[in-house]
């Protein structure tokens, strides 16, 4: 989680910094977003992409929402699992020649991107839960099926709509 | 994916760096998981992670198989995700000071490392499949699957064997 954790000493501490991390780590998907949207070649995938782009906006409105309702301070922490995620993602995406290849290596990547919100989102509506804060719950898990319908959905443009199948053939 | 990605001109090259990227972050894991186990406090996380560390060997093993088959040297690239993951990982790991939150901060961070792996499996059996290699994609499915069985076990764990429970007590 990328933070001073010296200062974790209780749940409530540690549910404040995975809060911390995925605001941290929806703040920098909102800035490589727009990067992922410009190389795309399929329109369903960069339609995909930008729809996702506005719903990412709308996860860091729930999460400033949390972190009001828990009346502890909005602010990111570092975190090197969404940098590690994000430089894997943006070179590939720089640099993989075949377009209908690029768009399969976007797809993997943004998948990669999906699976770490929804463990994290998974984390922490069990935590918030634990803690007595359903109402922190229910809008984690908002983003949390958010987050799974994207990662259905890029399943699905891969297999069906012919990312995959296109650049294999 | 962290590799010279320059070369990936087909589904075949890029099939094979994303091998290449789940083999390094195996080996990667299998080195991280004794700490992990030596940092886990309840009995069953320690056996959860024991486990598991037997099974990231098998998983080392079938990948090397899956490169015999599809005829490529099996070697590993640098994966800047599995990095940043751990590294969050040891962060957390080394500085939690009460044991129970300590166990929960563990779960979730093996959480994030099974949720890269499931990704990444599930990326590459649909690959493997679309370019003709269901004897890889098997092989890659039973990985997958274990993958998928860890991260319930842990969820498992974290709810109903008290490690969440206890800590947000």
């Amino acid at each position: 989680m990328g933070f001073f954790s010296k200062d974790i000493k209780t749940m409530d501490d540690l549910f404040v910094h995975t809060l911390r991390d995925i605001y941290y780590a929806e703040k920098q998907i909102l800035k490589n977003l727009p990067k992922m949207i410009d190389k795309a070649t399929s329109a369903e995938l960069r339609k995909g992409f930008e729809t996702h782009l506005r719903e990412t906006e709308g996860h860091v409105a729930r999460l400033e929402r949390v972190f009001e309702l828990h009346g502890v301070e909005a602010k990111g922490v570092n975190c090197p699992a969404i940098d590690g995620i994000l430089k894997e993602a943006d070179e590939i995406a720089g640099e993989v020649e075949d377009k209908q290849v690029l768009d399969a290596a976007l797809v993997a990547a943004a998948q990669a991107v999906e699976h770490y919100e929804m463990t994290r989102y998974g984390t922490l509506v069990a935590w918030a839960n634990k803690l007595g804060r359903s109402d922190c719950a229910a809008l984690l898990q908002q983003n949390l099926d958010e987050e799974k319908a994207t990662d259905r959905k890029l399943t699905d443009l891969a297999e069906r709509g012919g990312v995959n199948l296109a650049a294999a053939e």
